[in-house]
């Protein structure tokens, strides 16, 4: 294999791939697309591997190590891919990252020269179950939604909805790893302690408020050392890829527990993020011009780069689905509860790991930054029922003649997403799906 | 070795260790405490090594299971120890960890058997360097100190100190375990967003209120399943020690940023850890009743248990030590700032396990659960320079001439916390010191 592998035309929307499926114009997964995944076939216990969705297929990256030569530059950063484990490559930075996406890209073309080779090395998406794509370090949930914070903070001071500090600092928050899950996760509502309307003691009860957050997910690539802050070209290289992310909330816990230190146990028995790690690369056709509007405050500078103002938000449409139980029951589909765009956020991927780590702290490997809830500026674009009922006073009505405030037991929330536009192969980020299990009794 | 292991007389104290040391009166680690630590000789770059301390020396585990034999129920319980591995003994309960407990006890104690063979085994403190105790899981930071959330709250809210659900809700937060670091953290002040007095916008500057917080670290053992909260009973045996915690906060980061997700910035920037971990079966003679004031709501029935109520509470004595750079440059010794007991807190180390997992939400081995600042009811026996200080607004006199509202560059705090009773050998938890650096240069 002797390609330079710095000439990077991955992004080529004429591109084909010698797997038919991924030329579908509808598919998700196009040659454009690449992103990772950590698989096993069905209702096995084999160890968990890392895979690269392609159309309808996975290419099996254990076995393309072994099936087929790789260039000298690219083979040593497959091998910890081939031994299931992400974090080798995370570490490594954009260029190891662009190199590997570039051979992957190479490889999976119309008239590769490993084509022969590769194609022993797929196992169709529809034999195999997913893990979290990679072990997560640890999870911070940022709010960068800011027709968000306006919408949920209406609801608590209809004359002042932003505080004074949401234009001017990134807010965030430390989340909770270990109830994250991967798409399919079965999310039990939680019980825990409840203010009735009216009551003047708690109750420790089943939430009555459950709700989801359409979010996406950065997954960090290197990060920086203890006390050495990202500049923002620093951030804007770093930072691996996306994912999907349901950051489901129970507001009635919410609303009790939550002053003066933040949520807790309203948000961390359980998040949900899709499994196909979607790379800053194949993102790189969709990025756009950032800016604050011009009336309000503009960022700090060390929040600011000529490369964030020009490139430093990325077009990706959001969408939340739900399917009810009495959906399934008359084999209904899911009804599309609403839509966002990535676009609105307030903040770009950059300026999250930068201010993260301005006072020194310091991020790694598979460490994982929530968006916070992406609502759209219309009416109807909630990214949580929260907003789209008003807080709880307008119900919502489905097709098939059900109504929803907050979620029931039985309901499937899917998250969905994906980046097109003229001149761009469409790419997809797979579903983010989980369903809410009834809560423990009593 | 036949002893039954269920006889655990290693509270005794009469009992004397044949490590000289160990019977000193003022030691911290009599034969009665038995903390583990990761160390290795200084300097080097050894594995780290799980040892136990015995008045100034320490037993190497590694050494220890293969220079004499053990009983058979304790030795596969040591084996992971000898690894360098704590998290294998913490997930197996309070059975075995008593057991092991016992097992150290007589092989320590006046006519071991195992003594001419363990001799061989031990390690001069002051010959070695010491890690975090164990690797850590995920952190959460609590507020059990109802005197501290009552004097930082009467800054903001002279006539309502404490909000409605305090006496409710262990309240709690997520934090970061990347800048968790042991006793000897060198600490830089961070750089911030901050609000100067008057000003109409903020400035990226170093914080100019660094602080600390006096707390104590539980560290979780088996945890529980994804959705199966824990029982009181559970949480009472479940958690495996304690270390002290010194969460450094910079108060003027916190104040512009900490609306309305809490405290982030201002709290992740380090935070140091004792490197003994006291076992629970150490503190046992030293628990008591535990009550809320009989005017106070009292615990819902998920935070009650008669053995709370008859033992939760645990009666350690807390110190903070302040050394500055002119007590130094003249050999001054360090200052005391204030005495405080855990025993005063509002919460149960019990009533935060079952809290934090009520709602489903798994905790594992090695998770870290902060108290929150542990301030006394009187003046004085503030936990933080933000209490003594009143705010920043009375500076507090050092013997030296010196003044501090808050901390300066060069500043060492020490933490330290010690068991005493009539009746009981006294146990203490060694120290935990951090100093800060100057912020880097812009």
């Amino acid at each position: 294999m002797t390609e330079p592998t710095h000439i990077d035309d991955s992004h080529d929307p004429a591109l084909q791939s010698w797997v038919a499926s991924a030329n579908a114009a509808d598919t998700d997964f196009p040659l454009q697309n690449l992103p990772f995944g950590r698989f096993r076939r069905s209702g096995s216990s084999d160890p968990w591997r890392i895979g690269v969705a392609i159309g309808e297929q996975v290419l099996d990256l254990k076995l393309a190590l072994t099936q087929c030569p790789w260039s000298r530059e690219v083979e040593p950063l497959l091998q910890p891919l081939a031994r299931g484990e992400l974090h080798a490559l995370m570490s490594q930075g954009a260029t190891a990252r662009g190199a590997v996406r570039a051979a992957l890209s190479r490889a999976l073309r119309e008239g590769s020269e490993q084509a022969p080779f590769l194609k022993l090395c797929l196992v169709p998406r529809a034999d195999i179950e997913l893990s979290l794509p990679c072990r997560i370090g640890e999870y911070t949930d940022f709010y960068t939604g800011i027709h968000h914070a306006t919408a949920v903070g209406k609801l608590f001071r209809p004359d002042n909805p932003l505080l004074p500090n949401y234009k001017w600092v990134p807010i965030g928050y430390h989340g909770r790893v270990s109830s994250i899950g991967v798409s399919g996760q079965r999310v039990r509502r939680p019980r825990g302690q409840l203010m009735p309307p009216d009551a003047k003691v708690p109750v420790f009860d089943a939430a009555k408020r459950l709700d989801y957050e359409l979010e996406l997910g950065v997954l960090v690539g290197a990060g920086n050392a203890d006390g050495k802050p990202m500049t923002m070209a620093q951030a804007e290289d770093d930072w691996f890829g996306l994912v999907l992310l349901n950051d489901w909330s129970a507001r009635d816990i919410q609303a009790w527990e939550y002053q003066p230190l933040g949520p807790f146990l309203a948000k961390n028995f359980g998040t949900t993020i899709s499994p196909w790690l979607v790379m800053q690369e194949a993102l790189a056709p969709f990025r756009k011009p950032f800016a604050h509007p011009a009336d309000d405050p503009q960022p700090l500078p060390y929040l600011d780069s000529p490369a964030n103002r020009e490139r430093g938000a990325i077009d990706i449409l959001l969408e939340v689905w739900l399917h009810t139980d009495a959906m399934r029951a008359k084999a209904l589909p899911p009804h599309r509860l609403s839509q966002s765009n990535f676009g609105d956020a307030y903040w770009t991927v950059a300026q999250l790991l930068a201010h993260h780590t301005c006072n020194g702290c310091n991020l790694g490997p598979g460490d994982l930054l929530g968006s916070g809830t992406q609502s759209g500026p219309q009416a109807g674009q909630g990214g949580s029922l929260l907003e789209l009922s008003q807080g709880g006073k307008q119900p919502i009505a489905l097709p098939n003649g059900e109504t929803r405030t907050f979620l029931a037991d039985g309901d499937t929330v899917t998250l969905r997403a994906y980046c097109e536009r003229a001149g761009a192969r469409r790419i997809g980020f797979g579903e983010c799906a989980g369903t809410v299990l009834p809560a423990l009794p009593f």
